[in-house]
């Protein structure tokens, strides 16, 4: 039986060619927002659905980190790392000389910015809601270019003038897979977990990155992000080396747990690469 | 002589009450981002710059923090806390029934969207760039409300319908001023560091956070952003209590830089509230 899998949409999205990559056979179901992506998942229209969690370049995809932390009891099963390669492209028959307008989204335009401003000075830029849109309008102009993956060209039917227009290489978006269980340990996991203070907080994170560091586990990520109950108040969240179930990590969780106010552990999973 | 402020515009941006709050008499200068913010400091077309740094529901204002990190030398010179407020608000005569649609930044949305369930349920929402973009196409639009503050409704001449129609009252943004220079000691000062390192980057920042803790000095933030070179490495800002010209703080700051890679010391300012 192949799985159903839920991912951000629109299709032609980044996060389509993660669901790709995840798993090809898998059907695959768009969903208009990192909230209806995680709701799919709850009513079970989809066993598990994919959503981006870090991009190398702009950081943490807030959305996601708070929906872990305050709107959802879903876990993480997996993790997919994509390479974001971006691309210059137009209505089939169109030039690079024709173009006088480029779409795509904000986010786009700030990562080929090098490139529009030596290949393509001049040009207006219009903003769209994800690159897929940008993608999607280009039939209706010939004087059009857009900025997109080549999925979106393969989808929408159009050409590929310039590829990998991005102005840095190592442009990589990591994405999480929400589940109802997260994975059993296969001996190289990932466990991460989230948890706020009632007091001062980034003082006892410090007593809390102890228990960690005593332990010799390795820490590959501490991210903060704000209660929203009071300015400078904050939820932690920690990627930890090691599964949940390993004696040392369930020690450690344990005594963190005594130390914190709301541990949440948010899945152990494969870790990529 | 009064001082010229830029700050992150338009006028009636939350940017421009946080201006008048820190200098009623200042000449106030609105630029179109945060980058231009900073550029007329450092053209010395304006004196200081205000622009957001952290919003308690939304988290850090990454523009702001990347721009600290890699591309100024700015210092902050002074924080702000500016309760934010938003109002509905209508061209005068309209009424609360006649309203089908409302406009404003997608944040504001979010952060009003219970009062719009219960008050409005129906209407059609239609993002604009800034709330004050939102405010200043009332005059067009009979059917139509925007969601703003009341000095866009004050600069627009719009009537406010309701006010504090936020759904957490406790929303937040933190402002700061960014100038050549940071701040003279005034005994109850803020310093903000940013650095990265070298190596695994996680355990290292529990090494760092240990000679703070050693010095019983107080952390009161901890926050990632990603170096931009490769996926899962990290620049960490951090504020400490107390001046950089301090001696506790000033040996921190000192074996800090051992450790390191790139320490940066974004300044030395008043401490809010």
């Amino acid at each position: 039986m192949t799985q159903k899998l839920g991912y951000l949409g629109p299709a032609g999205s980044y996060a389509e060619q993660a669901a790709i990559l995840y798993d090809l056979n898998a059907e695959k179901i768009p969903y208009p927002s990192i909230p209806t992506v995680a709701k799919a998942v709850e009513q079970s229209e989809v066993t598990a659905g994919l959503v981006p969690i870090e991009n190398s370049i702009e950081g943490a995809v807030t959305y996601t980190l708070d929906l872990l932390i305050h709107d959802s009891e879903l876990l993480i099963s997996d993790e997919i790392v994509l390479p974001v390669h971006h691309n210059l492209l137009v209505s089939p028959g169109t030039q690079k000389r024709d173009i006088k307008i480029v779409y795509s989204h904000p986010q786009a335009f700030a990562q080929c910015r090098k490139y529009l401003e030596h290949q393509l000075p001049g040009v207006e830029l219009i903003a769209s809601l994800s690159t897929s849109a940008a993608v999607k309008r280009l039939p209706q102009d010939t004087n059009a270019a857009a900025i997109g993956n080549t999925r979106a060209a393969e989808i929408y039917n159009a050409e590929i003038i310039d590829s990998q227009i991005e102005d840095n290489s190592n442009n990589m978006t990591r994405f999480v897979l929400l589940s109802e269980n997260d994975s059993h340990a296969t001996g190289n996991d990932k466990t991460s977990i989230c948890f706020t203070f009632n007091d001062d907080s980034p003082g006892l994170l410090y007593k809390v990155m102890g228990f960690i560091e005593e332990k010799g586990i390795n820490l590959t990520k501490v991210e903060s992000r704000p209660n929203k109950l009071e300015l400078g108040r904050y939820f932690f969240l920690l990627d930890l080396e090691g599964h949940r179930t390993e004696p040392e990590i369930a020690t450690t969780l344990s005594a963190i747990n005594d130390e914190v106010s709301e541990l949440k552990i948010l899945g152990s999973y494969p870790q990529h690469g």
